[in-house]
């Protein structure tokens, strides 16, 4: 869809919207959102939600919680009389917090659950007629020749082969999707994190499996048929691709953002560091400390975000 | 595993322990079971599990709890004075409970995030020393040419080009595994829906894909390429290979369980016949009730076993 020229006037500012690409959602009468518990038949999707710029996703639904009350905190826009409710409490499959212009929402393990969240996301933003919106996976990964505790922006998701690309199988054929982020976006975080000065943060690839052990070339899995020495050739093979960290959801995410035109980044903490072992040793405090590293990193950025903008007004 | 006829004896019965095939275990000092916030260094695995015959599995939470508040009724095993406590409340990625011999696990949805699951669970029972172990998943499907409501009882799990495969990726290179199920168990659990004589139940293929919506051949997804008639020819011939039902677990869930030596079913409802749609439009009572018979099948599976034990001992 091209810009209308009409509508570029300095009093409307440019507006990308999101992209859904099926026609077939014209002819729809309601559309459900099976795994969200929502629709629009029974929820007014733009009263509720068009004032979202910024969504923010990760795994675990606790976390995507204390990242909203983080961020409300951060924006000033604390109710310490309620709790945030859960606007998929109709469903447990997936969590969702708003906080002013923040949509946060869990997406669980792995490429297919959050490919379903973000089919219903992508459905939502533009049932909602939201424009601009940036979007960004809060993850964890598992680092290669990092310190635990780094942070990761990703340049590229590769796959377990190294390349940058994510195969989705359409009608049973496979379809080869680009898995290229904003490099804007990740160089604009990487910058935030210089401002911060709290910890770490490289640009880098990312590899994205389909399965945490035998798929990451752990040992410590229920099966395991290689060893020590194939385990460490292959993570040094991938650290040669460019690969500073793993995880299981950046693929799909990057693929998805870029077919509906979202403005997307992946910033993963890494708990460890592969090279030196597969399971998770530190702390609990220590763990929960470096998974607040990408949400201290993302609230930084959506604060000064705002902040810009309230000037340009 | 044959049995030996030496170990057929009433006092003695054969006895078959769940398998890891992974030597790097037998050096670990500690086992950390990450994602269900479990370990041998901090619990005491057989203790706690080694009692356990039956683990029922399914995607949702909520809907592994209710199994198991439903089980614990059906065994005379209720609780009324107490909740039955997540055993994996330390986490929330997956939740566990437990009555008598009965395991119930979440495993969220797709193929990486029930194959996370598995890997610990078989480790956990392994660690647990447990022997003779049954696992079903009770799931939710899309049936193909089924009134819905129907139960489906997997002979076998097809990918999506309707091959009983599963493709595991290691050091970057593709294993392929054989996805059959036992079929004397799905013998037995079509026998006990005959005896219970509520709902439909039949034994057919099911597909097993990494996504719900183009993966499935949906038109409701936030992209779709393809028309009606590609998907109304697609579905067609996925039943002409004998698919009954899709989801979107079942192919590591059979192939890890053969590995692992766990006798294994599948036992999906589906909730809307494919071929005439793609949305649950259902109500939510009506939605609720469909995924209750996956239940209420194993769970009178489970109480007959253990009658029959009880007579035998």
């Amino acid at each position: 869809m091209k810009m209308n020229p009409e509508d570029a006037k300095p009093t409307a500012p440019c507006s990308s919207p999101v992209y859904v690409h099926n026609p077939h959602l014209d002819v729809m009468k309601d559309d459900i959102l099976y795994h969200f518990g929502l629709g629009t038949g029974t929820h007014n999707l733009p009263a509720l939600f068009g004032d979202v710029k910024f969504v923010c996703v990760g795994g675990s639904p606790w976390r995507m919680k204390s990242f909203t009350e983080y961020i409300a905190a951060e924006l000033g826009m604390e109710n310490p009389e309620s709790e945030y409710p859960n606007i998929c409490a109709g469903t447990d499959r997936y969590a969702m917090y708003k906080v002013g212009p923040v949509l946060s929402v869990s997406h669980g393990m792995g490429i297919p659950s959050i490919a379903i969240m973000l089919h219903e996301l992508i459905k939502l933003l533009h049932h909602a007629h939201c424009t601009d919106v940036t979007i960004v996976r809060i993850g964890t990964s598992g680092g290669i020749g990092l310190e635990p505790g780094t942070v990761v922006v990703t340049k590229q998701s590769m796959d377990a082969t190294f390349l940058p690309k994510f195969e989705q199988v359409i009608l049973g054929k496979t379809v080869v999707r680009n898995t290229d982020l904003d490099q804007s976006l990740a160089k604009e975080l990487l910058q935030c994190s210089k401002e911060l000065n709290q910890f770490e943060t490289v640009i880098g690839n990312t590899m994205c499996t389909l399965d945490f052990y035998e798929g990451q070339a752990r040992l410590d899995g229920a099966f395991c048929s290689y060893t020590e020495k194939d385990k460490q050739d292959y993570l040094n093979k991938a650290n040669e691709a460019g690969v500073c960290n793993i995880e299981m959801e950046s693929s799909v995410f990057a693929a998805m953002c870029k077919l509906s035109g979202l403005r997307a980044a992946v910033v993963c903490v890494t708990l460890l560091d592969r090279l030196k072992g597969d399971q998770m040793n530190n702390s609990h405090e220590v763990l929960q400390s470096y998974q607040r590293r990408p949400q201290i990193l993302v609230g930084y950025y959506i604060k000064k975000q705002l902040k810009a903008r309230a000037v340009c007004r």
